[in-house]
């Protein structure tokens, strides 16, 4: 059986440290589908065509990772897609309570679908997408924290 | 290619949140290896003999799981059992944070093998091995947290 | 002396976690008063009325427990209704973080108010009153964390 | 009925910050039990006869607390005293984590044993009987930290 | 060489617990500059006019402080004062991870200034900002926790 | 006024960890006296004798840097020492809390004496010492934690 995962998130932006999840888990998967979520009562910092534009060029080449966008739950996208993994990388304390929580949330309205963790290298694992987004709306440069970031473009 | 899993721990004794890491990662790997670490310089509380009976016992006609016990570096075994992935499961904040350490310096020593991690479901978080055995030095009964535990043997 | 408890909280929406602390709590307090705070600053999701009838209807039998709602501080409530205790739920460690600093804090205020906390079973304690509107809001369903939650009606 | 709760721990010494606890817990039970669980395996630092005679001297004078040992399960304990609660004292995450455990797997075995916590007050929140322990040992002075200090005689 | 920090924050409002960061690294640094970070996306509770006012009121005969506000980043703060070192304060874990990501993104981009971080005493170690604001806004007395409080002006 | 720092550890061994922890503080103090602290109840891994030829090799040349071992609590060094600071790494959750209660004991002994803390950059933050004597005893490389690791000797 082909084992498909998606990898969900707001993705505001993607970083050198959600890199480093798709690297460490690229063996363990035959197909991961990267999935920006899009909530409509929330603006993200950057646009979400550039988010993509910005995905599209990290992963041009790699036939086994798509790039998606959704606006529905996680796992209604997992089965749409036939999906039966979701994927999450884990930086600290406070993302381990939280994504806990979903798991756990997730395993009671769906069994059938498995979150698979992965923590980030060290060299990656302090970066964070709202300081990265704070950085880059002071006039800062981001380019240690995300690449090819000239492709993202902020929503005003 | 064959996905390979270590399931390392002492296992002093498995419980119903180790068996839940198992039913959650099946999927996940074609072969999981549960190796049983030993320690020379600290005992354990129950003998390995019958740790190795008890973990038997639970997976015994399943051609997907295997039972060893080892006293090297986790990462050796992998290497020896041509494992790519090590296996672990989370279940609060402390655990979080010395897996981290450990998968991170794994890392450092051994990139082409990966940690992935499985946060327990909710019914059985809260199991803890070393406050089972400390229910079971005073009298207690433990078959709420472990399956088959008349199969265990105290060292002493 | 009678034991009175105030059991303040958003409840938006009251969960099968928050209904645990009360069963939890019912021998400890010879009466329970769960307090829904209004704060009319920040709009809750699901309206005051319905909030009102959903907790009615769990304890609408009961001599023990009173619901009513306040937008005062929860000291001055708890003096103005007797109350020698406020009761409080933990559920993880940002939880107890975020109340060990309000209990500090209102013990400098009042310190004739005690905090009394109770941990949830482990069957409840990953229900998270904030995933549980996000599910809600993405169409998903919500009585796995919710006992009759057709009662619950969204803001807009 | 009556509230009987047991306050069971080590109390290698019992510090003011376990003296907090009490003070915050006397309106909320008619009878607690301080209760030194003696482990045969592990050596305590302060003798049984110092810590209960240090006990004793704290409070002499109060109907409403009476001081034991004992070296069975805690749960065995409150059945045999007719209590019906365990009462812990919260200081930080770490022990947080761990009496969450202890809690849900004494809920697991006895589910009419309730656990009720106290978050100590600010003035002593820091205070650790190991490090209390430590700076004993190396000849500091700790009467900042335990009252009635004397009483207390080391094992060895 | 002159030691010059810079203790960032928002300051809304400057508690005790800021108080005593200051008091304890008076003997570290020859030169304080307590810096109010202005955030024109985001309009703080107090007037900055009031919080300057009120910092001008706790520090008015010392020489070794100075106030001032800022807009940019805080590390172009730094290079623009000629100060090596930014100056933060923990309090709890939750503080702890997060400021622990600011200091290491921090350190990428410009490793020449270093974080130093000063844990506050015991008594003070709860307060919390945004808790003094819910109970300033809900007509609470914050005296126990803001020195000269009657200096701060809500925004409105 | 000379600033002096006492940076106390066991250092068994003393990693790249702590040697990031001396360079991000080289330019706060004058002198920084590295202590390795002996407990005459508790054997080290490494001999003491080796941890001191270690840390000399590291520090051969720097007029700054000052190597002493020490059997009494840390304040008393500080105090004969003429130091007015201690100097600690802070790496994770963990770390910190025990940290928080040591230095707020301290500082209720001796005021006089600050405790400043560093948080270690990235790539050195996830080294753990005792992660590092496991991986020795079992025969692993640890190179990528210890600089001059060939100096250390076991203690048996």
């Amino acid at each position: 059986m082909k084992r498909v995962a998606i990898f969900p998130g707001s993705f505001d932006p993607f970083t050198k440290g959600h890199e480093n999840v798709i690297e460490k888990s690229r063996h363990l998967f035959d197909e991961i589908i990267i999935a920006i979520g899009v909530n409509s009562r929330k603006q993200a910092f950057f646009t979400l065509d550039s988010r993509l534009a910005h995905l599209n060029s990290l992963y041009t080449q790699e036939d086994q990772i798509r790039i998606v966008h959704y606006s529905e739950l996680t796992t209604k996208l997992a089965k749409r897609e036939g999906a039966q993994f979701l994927l999450r990388g884990l930086r600290d304390v406070k993302d381990f309570e939280y994504e806990r929580s979903i798991a756990q949330m997730n395993h009671s309205l769906h069994p059938e679908i498995e979150t698979v963790f992965i923590i980030t290298k060290q060299e990656v694992n302090h970066i964070n997408s709202s300081i990265v987004r704070e950085i880059h709306k002071n006039g800062g440069v981001i380019d240690s924290f995300v690449t090819n970031q000239d492709l993202l473009v902020p929503s005003i």
